[in-house]
C-alpha cells in the first residue's frame, strides 16, 4: 500500500532511520514511524512538531520530544556510546535550537557529545576558557549565526576537522543566514567544511561518520 | 574654462583636496592637480595609475607615488602630526593595497598611524601579541577580505570605535568582497561600523575626523 | 546553573548590559535581567516584546517599555548626561522605531540626544531649517529607508562623523533594506560609515563611544 | 539581400534611425548606415567604436564622432531646434560618458539641451546655484552613479518629470550600478521614473518624446 | 505639537497631499488627515487599511475607500477633468490592485483615465483590439507582473511615453516582482521608463505631471 | 458586464480552459467557471483553495477537488485517453503537491500518466528499479526540490525529452527553489528543459503538447 | 591511454558525438576528434576557437567552421533531412551567434531548420509577417536577449512546443542574461520551457528529440 | 625585516607550509619560499604562475610545477605515504585543474590518492564501473561544476565522508559556480560537506586531516 519510507538515506546497521518531517503530513510521519518500529529500529525524526510527537507517542510511550531541537527520538536498542567525543561549539543563545538538533542526532548515532555554548568571538576569552574541551574532540561542530566568524577562529585553534553550520539567526544584511554561510565558505582557516544553513542534522551526521571511522568501528 | 574640480568633498582648512582618479582621464587629473597646486594645497589622489603620476610629477618634482596604495601625495605645507594615533589592522598580505590607501590618507590628513598586519583570526595568537598597540589607538581600522572575521574579534577586544573595511580579496563564494562586507555588517561585536568594499580612503577619512575631534582640534 | 548572560555586548563599567531579546524565550530574558539586577546594573533590552516587559516588570516595577523602540530600560544608577550631544536625523515617520531604538540606547549610555525627524531629501528645505542642530552635534546618526539618500546629503553638510542606519522601510525594489544599505555604503560624501539594516542600537553604541572619547571620559 | 536594419528603434518621420552597435560587426554597422544614407536619413549610432567611425566616415565625410559618448552622428537634414529644453544634470566627472550619450541623442532628436554637471549631493550648494536652469526645463534627466541620491533631491525640487539614469560608476558594493538603480527606483520623491543602467540614450529618447508633446509637435 | 505631515512631497495648488499609510499607526494617519481637512485639501491616502478608512470616515463622511486599490480619497474641491487622457493597460486580473491605485491617483490629480485590462501578450490579438484607445492617450501606464513583457510590446506600438509598473504578481522565479522589473528596465522598445514594483501611485503621479504639461496647465 | 475570462491561454478544441486562481477573488473564480460551464467546457482550475471549490460545487456537483494538487477539475466531455504516456518522476514525499498538479493537468488534457515517486538520487538503486516505466514514456517530467539533481540523472538515462520542474521544497541555501532551478538549467545531461519553480501545470501542459504531437493528434 | 571523450553528451546511433570545447586544451580537442573520426562518426564541436578548427582541419580537410556559431562540424555520413522542420526565431542581430549554434546543432542532428530573425517584439508587425513559417514548425526555438519578451508572444501564437533560449545580450540590469532568463521562466504563455543562458546547443538538441519523435524516427 | 610569511595556513610539524600566491607579488612569494627552504620545510604553493615557478626554481632546482593545478611543490623530507587513500572523483575534463590542486595538496600532506575522473551523472554507468575504488577510500572528494549533482549521487553510494568542491566551470545560469555550490549545500544525501568554489586545496586539507586521524597518526 502506502510506501513513502525514505530508504534512500537508510543507514548502516545500528543506525536509526532519519525522518525529515517538514512538508510531511501527520499521517505520513505516523505511518513511517509505525513501520520503523515494526522493524525494531531506533527512531530519529527532525523538524517535527509537538503535534506529530503527540501522535507517535500513541504508538510507543517511550518516545522523546526535544522542543528546542524539534526532534522525536526513540532508542529501541541500547546505544553503545563511544569514549571519544564530538564537540558542538556555538556563539549565542539564539543558535541553541540548531545545537540541540545536532546533539540529538550525534547521540542517537552513538556518539558522546560535549556542548560548549556562549563562546562567541566578540568576547574571545570565553572561547579560550573552553579550549581544552574543544581540542579534545575528534570532530568539532561550530554553530554560528549573524556573521559566523566563530568557525574561522576555532578552525585556527584545533587540528581536528571542523564542520561549520551557519544559522539563520540575525536580521537585516544577514539575509536569513547567507552572511554566516559565506563567512564559513570563505574561512581563512584550513580544515573547515560547511553544511546548509540551520542543518544541525547534517553536521552531526557527518561528524558521526568521521568519529566512528576514527574509533575504528568503520 | 575647464572646471571639474571636486569642491563637493572639499575639506576644511589644513586638509588636502582629494582626487578620485578612477574614470578620469590623464588630462583631467593633471588639470585638477595643477589648479590645486596654484592654491597652495596639499595633494592626495587615490586610484591613480603610475602614468598619471609621471604626468603630475612634471608639475612638481616632489610628488610621491605609492605603487601599492595607488596614491599620489604631495605635502606643500608641513603637517603637524598628532600624538594620538589610528591603528590599521589587517589579516593578510593580499589586503595590503587597501591598508596602504588608508595609511596614506590618514597621514596626509595629519594623523599618526600604526600599521599592524598579518594578524588574521586563523592564527589568533598573532593578534594578541599586538594587542597593546591596537588598544592604544583612538580609532581602529580593520581591513580584511575573505570572510572578514577579524573585525568582530577586534571589536570585542577594544573600546575605541572600529571602522571595518571589507576587501575584495578572495575567490568563489567571496563574490568580490560581498562575503566580508556581510560579515562586518552583521558583526556581533558592538562598536563596529563599515565602509564600502576596498574603501581604504573612506575608512581613514572617517577615522581622521574622529581622531581630530578627540584630540580637540575639532 | 543557567548561564546565557549575553556577555558579547558587555560594556565597560558604568554602562548597562545589553540584552538582544530576538530568539530568546521569555524565561531566558527574565533570568538574565534578574541576574543583572542582582549586580546593580542598568538595564537595556532591545527587540523586546510587551510580554517580556510585563514579565520583567514583576522583578522591578520601575522598568520602562518603549513600544515603538521595542526596548526595556531601567536606570538603577544615576546617569550623568553629557553636555555635548548626538543628533539622530531621519527622513520619514515610518523610520521612527529605529530612531527610538537608537535614542533609548544613546541615552542609557549617558549621552544627550537631539532627534530631528521628517527631513527627507525630497523636501530638502526642511533639512536646512534644522542644520544648526545637526551641525552642533559631536556625532550624527542618519536613519533612512527607501533609497536612503539622506546620509549622503547630511554627510556633505557636516564635519562630524556620520553613522548611517539603513532601514527596511519601503517595498518592491527596496528588497527589505538592501536599497538603503547599498546607497549608504556607496555614499559620495566622505565621513559616512554604516551599520546593519534597522540596527539603531549599533549606531547609537558607536556614536556613544565616539561622543565619550571626544568629551574625554574615555 | 542583407537586412538587419534595426527597425525596433525605428522612429517616426523626421527622426533619425538609431543603431545600437554593441555586438554588431564592423560590416553590419557599415551596411546599415550605407542603407540609411541612401534613404536620406539622419544618423545616430550608439556604443560605437572609433574603428566603426573610421569605416563609416568613408561613406560620408561629415560624420561626427563623440569619443566620450561613443556616438556617431550625421545630420543630413536641418534639425529645427525647439525653444524649450531638456536639462541633463549629473553628479561627477565619471558619469560624463552617459551624459554625453544622452546629449547627443536629445540633440539629434531636435531638442535644445542644457547640461549641468558636477552638482553631486555631497556638496549640495552647487546644485542650488544651478536651480534656475534645472527648473526651467520641460524634462530633467538625472545621471548619477555610486549611490545615485541626486535623483531624489532633484525630484523634490522640480515640478517637471524627472528621468533617472543610474550609472555603473563606482566600485565594491556598487555592484556595477545596482546601487544607484535601486536608489532611483525607491526614490521618495514623486515624479521620478528610471531607465536601465548607463542608458543615456533611453533617457534622452523618453525626454524627447515628452518635450515634443509639450511643445505640441506631437 | 505633533508634526509628521509630509510636506516634502507637497504638491502644487489644486493637487491633494498624498499620505503613504504603510508603517503609520491609525493615530498618525487620522491626525494627518484631520490636519489636511482643516486646510481644505483634497485627500489621497495609499496603502490604507479598511480600519484606517473607518477611522477617518468619522472625520468626514464623504471619504471614499477603494478596497482593491487600498486608497482613501476625498474631493473637497471640484476637480476639473482634462479632455486628454492617461491609458492604464494591464495584462491579468491579478494586477488589478495596482491598476486601481494608479487610477485613483491619476483621477484625483485631475486626469481623465481609460483602463484597458486583460490584454496580456500571450493572447496578443486582445491588445490589438484596444489599440486605438491606447494610441489616443497622452501617456500610457503599463502594469504587468510575471514576465512583464507587455511594456515592450506596447512601447513598440505607441509614440506616447510609456511608464511601466512591474508588479509582484507571480511565483517562483518571479522573485516578488524582480522578473518583471528587469524585463521592463531592459525593454528593447524605446520610450519606456520604469517605477518601483507595485508602485501604481508613482506611475500615475508621473503620468499626471506629463499629461498636465502637455495640456498646458504646467 | 464582467469579462475577465482568460482567453489568452485558450486552448484548442477538446482542451479545457485553465484558471489560475492565485490572486483572484472567490467571486472572480466562480464567475469564470459559471461562464465556462455554460460553454460546455471541461474545467481545470489550479492554485484553488478548498473554499473556492465549495463555491463552484454549488454550480455543478460533479466538480472534483484534489487537496494536495490544489486543483478543481470537471470533465463535461469524455476525454479519450492516449495509449502512450507521460512519466512524472519525483524524489521525495514533500514534492508531491507539484507532482499532483502536473498529474491533474496532464490527465484532463487527455494524457495517460505514470507517476514514479520516491526515487531521489541519494538512493539511486530505487531509480533503476523503475527505469523501464520511465524509459517507456513519450515525455518525462522530473519534479525535484532541494538540490534538484534528479533531472540530470534521468536526463542521462532516457532518450525522450525531459521537462524539469524545480520545487521550493528545502530550506536555507535552497533559497525557495533557486538551488534546484539553477541545477536544472545547468544540467550536464542533454535533452532537459526547465519550467518555473513549482510549476507542475506548465510542465504538464508542455508534455501534453509534445505527447499529442507524437501520437499524431496534432 | 588518454580517455576524456565527452560521453556525457553521447547520443544514440546516427547522431554525432558532441564536444564542448570551453575549458579544454587544443590537445584534448584534437585527440577526441581524432578518436571519433576513427570511429566513422559525424562531428559537432561547440564553443570552439578558430585555432582549434585549424588544428583539426589537419586531420580531415572537410571540417567546417562557423565563426559566428563557434562550431566545428563534419559530416562523414549522409544525413537524411526530415521534411518537418524546427523554427529558430530571434529578435536582434546580436543574438545571431546563439541562433547559429542552435542551427548547426539541429542540422547535424538531421533536422530541417527555418531561421526567422529580426522579429523582436518592439516592432511586432515583423513577427506577424513571418507567422506562417513559425506556425508550420514542429518545434519552435525562441532566442532572445535583453528582456526576452519574444518567447511569451510566440508562445501565445503557436500550438507547437516552444523552447526558449535567453541570451546574455544586453547591459546593465540585464545582468548577463538573468533578465531574459527570468522573463522566460515566468512566461504567461503556456507551452514554453527554458534552457540555460546562451545554450543554443541545448535548445536544438531538445528540439531535435521532439521533432524526431513526432516524425516517428524515435 | 620583511615578515609576510603566511602563517594563517600554518600546519603542524611534518606538514609543509602552504603559500597562497594569488594577490602576492613575485618578490613576496620568492622571499617566503627562500625562508621556508632555510627552515628545511616541504613546500606547497597554490595559485602560482609559471613565472613564480621560474623564480623559485632559481633557489632550488628540484621544485616542481604542475601547470594544470597551478601548484609549486618541493619535497625536502621524505613523505611516508599512507596505505589508506583519499578518492578524488570528478565529472568532466574541465574540472581537472581543481582535481589536480586537490591531488597535489593531498599527496604532499602524505596521503595516497586515487583520481577517478570523467564519471559525471549524465552517464551514470561510468560511475558504477568505478564504485569499488570510490568505496575503498577513507574520504571521498567530489569535484563538480555546472549543476554539481555528482556529490549527491556519490554521497548516497558511500559510507565514508564526502567533501564536495563546487567548481566555476560552466556558463550562464551557473553564475561562476553558484549553481554547483547551492546544489552541494542542499544535497539530499547525508554525509556531504562543502568547501568554497574551486577550493581543491581546502577539500584536500580537510580530507587529509580526517584520513590521518583514521589511520591514527593524529
Ligand atoms: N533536518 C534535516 N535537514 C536535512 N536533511 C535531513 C534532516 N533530517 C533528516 N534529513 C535527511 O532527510 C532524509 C529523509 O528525507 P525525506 O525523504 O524527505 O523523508 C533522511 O534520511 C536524512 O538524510
Ligand atoms: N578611493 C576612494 N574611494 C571612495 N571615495 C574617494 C576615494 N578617493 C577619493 N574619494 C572621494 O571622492 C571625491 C572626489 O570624487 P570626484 O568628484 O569623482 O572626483 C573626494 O573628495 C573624496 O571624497
Ligand atoms: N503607494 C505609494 N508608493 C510610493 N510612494 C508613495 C505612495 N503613496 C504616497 N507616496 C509618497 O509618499 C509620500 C508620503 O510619504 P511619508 O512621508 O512616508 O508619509 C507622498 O507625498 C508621496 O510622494
Ligand atoms: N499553476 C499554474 N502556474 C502557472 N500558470 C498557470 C497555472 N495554472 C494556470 N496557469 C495559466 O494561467 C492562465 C490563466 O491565467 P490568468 O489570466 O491570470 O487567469 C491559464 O490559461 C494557464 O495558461
Ligand atoms: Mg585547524
Ligand atoms: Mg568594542
Ligand atoms: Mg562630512
Ligand atoms: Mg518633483
Ligand atoms: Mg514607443
Ligand atoms: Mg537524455
Ligand atoms: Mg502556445
Ligand atoms: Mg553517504
Amino acid at each position: 500500500g502506502f510506501a513513502v519510507i525514505d530508504n534512500h538515506r537508510e543507514m548502516r546497521v545500528g543506525y536509526p532511520e532519519v525522518i525529515y518531517c517538514e512538508g510531511k503530513t501527520l499521517e505520513q510521519v505516523t505511518e513511517i514511524i509505525r513501520y520503523m518500529l515494526s522493524k525494531n529500529n531506533n527512531i530519529l525524526a527532525t523538524r517535527a512538531t509537538r503535534q506529530m510527537y503527540e501522535a507517535v507517542k500513541e504508538l510507543q510511550p517511550n518516545m522523546q520530544y526535544n522542543e528546542l531541537a524539534r526532534t522525536i527520538t526513540y532508542r529501541i536498542k541500547d546505544i553503545e556510546q563511544t569514549d571519544d567525543y564530538i564537540a558542538i561549539v556555538s556563539a549565542g543563545t539564539s543558535d541553541l535550537s540548531v545545537v540541540e538538533e545536532a546533539k540529538e542526532t550525534a547521540e542517537i548515532l552513538g556518539n558522546k557529545v560535549k556542548v560548549i555554548t556562549d563562546v562567541g568571538v566578540a568576547g574571545i576569552h570565553r572561547l579560550f576558557n573552553r579550549l581544552d574541551d574543544i581540542r579534545g574532540a575528534n570532530v568539532v561542530i561550530v554553530v554560528a549565526g549573524m556573521e559566523g566568524a566563530l568557525s574561522s577562529v576555532v578552525g585556527g585553534l584545533v587540528s581536528a576537522p571542523v564542520i561549520a553550520v551557519p544559522t539563520s539567526v540575525g536580521y537585516g544584511a544577514n539575509f536569513n543566514g547567507l552572511s554566516a554561510l559565506l563567512t564559513m565558505l570563505n574561512s581563512c582557516a584550513s580544515g573547515v567544511s560547511v553544511v546548509n544553513i540551520d542543518n544541525g542534522f547534517g553536521a552531526a551526521y557527518n561528524a558521526s561518520i568521521i568519529n566512528h571511522m576514527i574509533i575504528g568501528k568503520k
